[in-house]
């Protein structure tokens, strides 16, 4: 069964994996995924995956069959399962909780050489409405108190299928990483009566040395403290701390989806153009769902090109040394088209 | 100049390496070192590194020429600098620093394919006896708060030299890392008026199922929520905040170079047998200098293999998924011979 343990220092959560343990000759025998195999996320192959939770189809082909445009499914191999009540005990100075959970993943389109760079921009919306969707659907769920949608774009970012797909992982608990974001901005709201992004977004507004591109809706930036070469952020313009809830909001009207997909784009083709494919994680920054501290926080989307390793140095201190100041990555990315 | 930048929301301080500064092209070349070429660390190449400030010779060489066994150097491409003043100031919501730190490289050995594995246990207890002197020398230093020792063992460690070397990197500041780990002792210290460290190896050492071996004063434990398959703490299994201090006191004896020696090395060997001679990254977790909450912290060495790879919820949540039970890895560690 997989397990959640506590860090008893650090307060922070391990999933410890039991249910797919792998033992040391998993780890040293060359890890090499043939390419151009069999794909399960292909159109065709909807039996190879478990029965979808949500399909974007435009045609009355039944669910898991062929015609659709995306798709949802739970992971086969998930890090977390969605059943059974949440169960949590101790052991002497340890803490440890059942792996309950949600793991999903987005199968962003049927066709297996295609990426959010590529898909016309209606795809690129389609896969922002099926997140939220599913953001949404999971709420619903009282055991879960957060959910992070990221995408692994490459095999050094982590991914293990090479058809596009994003992934969702509801959670029992937040996130340290989470936790001490919201807390970063609420302190500074506490001080401030402001948000500290939106104040963010006025500076690099009006500095214009970090601005990559913008929209109506949306900009996108270097920050001023990347922790990696090319790091990117996209922030909506106007403050909303969830990106699935909130947007009913008469003042905030209804969700920016062609705002969010065309910059999401846009800086996709950037990083493309600039650093020719290089493998991403893509992150979406969101507030948890129980909506303690809900209005200081302002949801957006950071994207992390792999392109340095982590080393002794970053893991002991989390003091990132980036050698690509955000100035000069803006400028590149400003330039390419 | 290289510049420190701290994170608005987060707190956390980055290295902005402006002085070296890496533009698309680097990043997008094919990264392969040339193996088996000229090593500016190995025996005979000493005016190819910048002076020595350390080193253990067992003749009458003058500095900087042949005849050490080992040799401690300024990093050649430095992540801060020695020279100049802290110089802090602000840019709007914005906050930044230079970059006053000090980098050094111990070579470890003047032998170019021996390791810590397989070195003569006299030689490891000189790599300790280097790391502590520099630790104390660097501490002389006003400027400076924390000093973080690591070693990067192989390529996907973050290595960029064969030769087997660790690192000494002195900071202005305490690391949110590094805060994070002597915040969390303290808050259980003033809980229950133990430490939390002592309690672990109380346990560890009553329940056995993920100690990996022991000697009269450290043990070395699979931790209960590690983060990565195979990761090792090595504890001392007196209570001593600081690696490199405190062992003055009548009461804790002289520092027990032998017994760290020897089960760094058993560690390192139980690694290589089982694993087949991973790349691993290997940190000093240690008190930072100004004495706040010093008793309430438990010094250790943390060796994660790194056989996994990072990816976007790693990222996102800070929270690890881990495919190998620990209680597993110290079976394997332990019957490794």
């Amino acid at each position: 069964m997989t397990e959640l343990r506590k860090d008893p220092v650090l307060g922070r959560w391990v999933i410890i994996a039991t249910e797919r343990s792998r033992r040391p000759s998993d780890f040293t025998q060359e890890e090499r995924r043939p390419l151009g195999g069999f794909c399960p996320l292909c159109e065709g192959n909807e039996d190879r995956t478990p029965p979808e939770v949500l399909a974007f189809r435009d045609n009355s082909n039944p669910p898991n069959s062929r015609g659709w445009s995306l798709r949802v499914v739970p992971n086969k191999f998930p890090a977390l399962r969605i059943e059974g009540d949440l169960d949590r005990e101790g052991d002497g100075v340890y803490d440890r909780m059942n792996g309950v959970g949600a793991h999903e993943v987005v199968i962003e389109t049927p066709l297996h050489h295609e990426s959010l760079a590529t898909l016309p921009l209606k795809g690129v919306e389609n896969v922002l409405r099926a997140y939220r969707e599913r953001v949404i659907d999971l709420r619903r769920d009282s055991r879960f108190q957060f959910v992070i949608v990221f995408k692994n774009h490459g095999v050094a970012a982590g991914a293990s299928l090479e058809h596009p797909h994003s992934q969702l992982i509801a959670l029992p608990i937040v996130p340290k990483r989470v936790a001490e974001e919201i807390e970063g901005a609420r302190d500074y709201f506490q001080y401030k009566d402001r948000c500290v992004f939106c104040d963010v977004i006025r500076q690099e507004l009006q500095q214009r040395k970090r601005v990559i591109s913008e929209n109506e809706t949306f900009v996108s930036i270097a920050p001023f403290a990347s922790s990696f070469p090319f790091e990117t952020w996209i922030l909506p313009k106007s403050h909303n701390p969830n990106f699935a809830l909130g947007y009913v909001d008469p003042f905030r009207g209804p969700f920016p989806y062609e705002g969010a997909a065309q910059i999401l784009q846009d800086v996709l083709r950037r990083l493309d153009l600039v650093l020719k494919d290089p493998p991403y994680n893509l992150i979406i920054h969101n507030s948890p769902f129980p909506s303690r501290d809900k209005d200081c926080y302002h949801w957006h989307i950071e994207i992390t090109p792999k392109l340095t390793k982590m080393a002794g140095f970053e893991w002991g201190t989390a003091f990132f040394i980036n050698p690509t100041p955000p100035e000069e990555a803006a400028e590149y990315m400003r330039e390419a088209r």
